[in-house]
């Protein structure tokens, strides 16, 4: 039988849930960006490519950023995890969820949103992360008065001691991606990203680079999201499928991490992944469900990936000329249209007046050492 | 003579000049921020001062953050040299203006105003900046067009490139801060924090902590600004001259560089202060015309400095939690009502229910290296 898909209702449905939960996060743009990636790369970028040698590429890209660095935990994940434990409460009945709790695997931003979400809405939430996670991590999982417990690092021992939990407490595992009411959580920032981009245009018609046509504007031309377990670019992509507007997948390449491209290449989806790249929160294999989403060429359009300076040059130019903290994961989309040539032929190509662009920077929980150790 | 001072007017006037080239800034609220704020100190932070032994205050403060940070160049400065440059033309006339140029000293943020101003308005520009600056700075201020001419780094050494400069071009000295149009132009920063807070609390009335309060606003009870030279203080303590809200002024003590409360103390303003301060936009003496201003009780309730450490804290605090980018001068007016135990003990006292706090973010004009500097 094939797997339920969502759709672009069922994320219109998630929305109205959750909005009392989550922040409506700003859509900002910015003159500095739009004229960086408006021009061509220098040559010497292009060397050791297969562009090598051939004259770069001149898009015209016009960003629009949906900035979830500033959502709740600072991080889209608060969406997922509020619409998966509101669902789970209206199926299952809250005295029981109440009663059994929550339980989920994760080191990073979804553990601290599973357990906001279950301290707002008093369930009980257990969080199992790997004993090397950061203390900052651990403290900021507690904090919400989570129960953290402990396991190594790979999903065998991690998921080993879920099962514990489990057979302990009777808690419920709410996963961080690969779950339908996750990917329509996460797809309701495709939703605002739509609205607010029509709302911005309509007051400020300069903002678009289609302000001289005569026609309105049915949305943006193209947005790009980082592609970690898939839930992010799965709901957006499901959210916009009945849409003009045409949407990317972008990863990081360092040791395989772009396990998402290389399956669409093969055909196949990845099913493991072992990679340090810097991105940490896109270290993961795209779920099963996520890739039934992502590898409908009607939903993705295309996904591309960027090396590791890639993704330190875009978060330097985010962090020093828009002042906005972002994590290394948050800026593969942008690195993706300002580095990988690539993509700038296909915006070139298919857009001589050039793209209203919209980029989701997806989360921003780092710390100074954290930059001061990648930039120092 | 006495000198003329700005008005509440001048500063309603500088505004309507200077919209159309200016962006108005947020004014941000953030509830962790508030709680860390409202929560008493450790008593270990009270060893070494004279607060030691004693209960650490349990102030209420909410506060409103202007984030000049997100200014056109990173900074208030376009503010006061957008003004100031306009009116100049206002007075001379368009044509000389052109034909002369201006020029100004600065190492900072407010060589790379002018030049945006200059440029924007097709004015001519002499920068003269310390031939120890960093690249980047010589770099952004080249980039909109200013010449940039070396010197050394005393402001003897300085002032002489500037001298030169003038009796080879005509060009007219702007200032950075002791000035009566840079300090109505800076002060306007504080006529948008009035209205976007009026605003913000009639929408939201949760948002402040009057509230329950049956009363309506009038505006924050209280405002807090880095000074400097002054430029910035001066023009918004100007502003809130005729309304309830108090204003404030927070220095680094860093090497002497809290001149303006020392010179409080001693009922003379300090003429030089020679300090390297983190917070390298407050290194210079409060100049004659801000002095008028700030040495007026009933237009700046009190001025208290912070230790290099409280400022890292208050930056480390925006950085992390915020997801803000500030610059080490932006957050020492955080850093008073974080860790000041005199004025926290103040707000206290005077204010049971607490207060509603604005923050002047001054600027966010700084590298990723020297965050790692700071904190890696």
């Amino acid at each position: 039988m094939a797997p339920q898909l969502p759709t672009p209702t069922s994320i219109q449905e998630a929305h109205a849930l959750i909005t009392p939960y989550i922040h409506r996060t700003p859509l900002l743009t910015n003159r500095t960006l739009n004229a960086i990636a408006s021009t061509p790369q220098s040559p010497d970028a292009l060397l050791g490519t297969p562009y090598e040698g051939s004259t770069p590429a001149n898009p015209k890209i016009n960003f629009f950023f949906k900035c979830e660095n500033f959502q709740r935990i600072g991080a889209f994940k608060a969406r997922g995890a509020f619409h998966a434990l509101l669902r789970l409460i209206e199926r299952v009945g809250e005295e029981e969820v109440r009663r059994r709790g929550v339980v989920t695997h994760s080191s990073g931003n979804h553990a601290q949103a599973l357990a906001l979400a279950s301290s707002t809405l008093k369930i009980p939430a257990y969080i199992v992360m790997p004993k090397i996670s950061t203390p900052s991590k651990i403290a900021g999982t507690r904090s919400h008065g989570a129960e953290v417990l402990f396991s190594g690092s790979t999903s065998v021992e991690r998921e080993a001691v879920v099962v514990d939990v489990q057979k302990r407490t009777g808690a419920i595992l709410i996963p961080p991606y690969d779950d339908f009411d996750i990917i329509c959580g996460q797809g309701t920032t495709g939703l605002e990203m739509h609205a607010q981009y029509l709302d911005a245009v309509r007051e400020t018609p300069a903002l678009s680079v289609h302000s001289s046509s005569s026609s309105g504007r049915e949305g943006l031309d193209a947005v790009i999201t980082p592609i970690g377990g898939g839930g992010l670019n799965s709901g957006v992509a499901t959210f916009f499928s009945d849409k003009a507007t045409r949407v990317f997948g972008a990863e990081p390449s360092f040791e395989g991490a772009d396990d998402c491209r290389r399956g669409l290449d093969a055909g196949k989806r990845v099913e493991s992944v072992k990679t340090l790249t810097i991105a940490d929160g896109l270290r993961t294999p795209v779920g099963v469900l996520n890739w039934e989403v992502i590898s409908d060429r009607s939903k993705v359009a295309g996904v591309f990936s960027v090396t590791e300076e890639q993704i330190k040059g875009a978060m330097r130019l985010v962090l020093e000329r828009m002042k906005v903290v972002v994590e290394p994961s948050a800026v593969v989309g942008l690195a993706v249209c300002l580095y990988n040539e690539e993509f700038r032929r296909l915006v070139e190509r298919e857009a001589p007046g050039g793209w209203d662009l919209g980029i989701v920077f997806s989360g921003g929980n780092t710390t100074l050492e954290a930059i001061g150790k990648l930039f120092g």
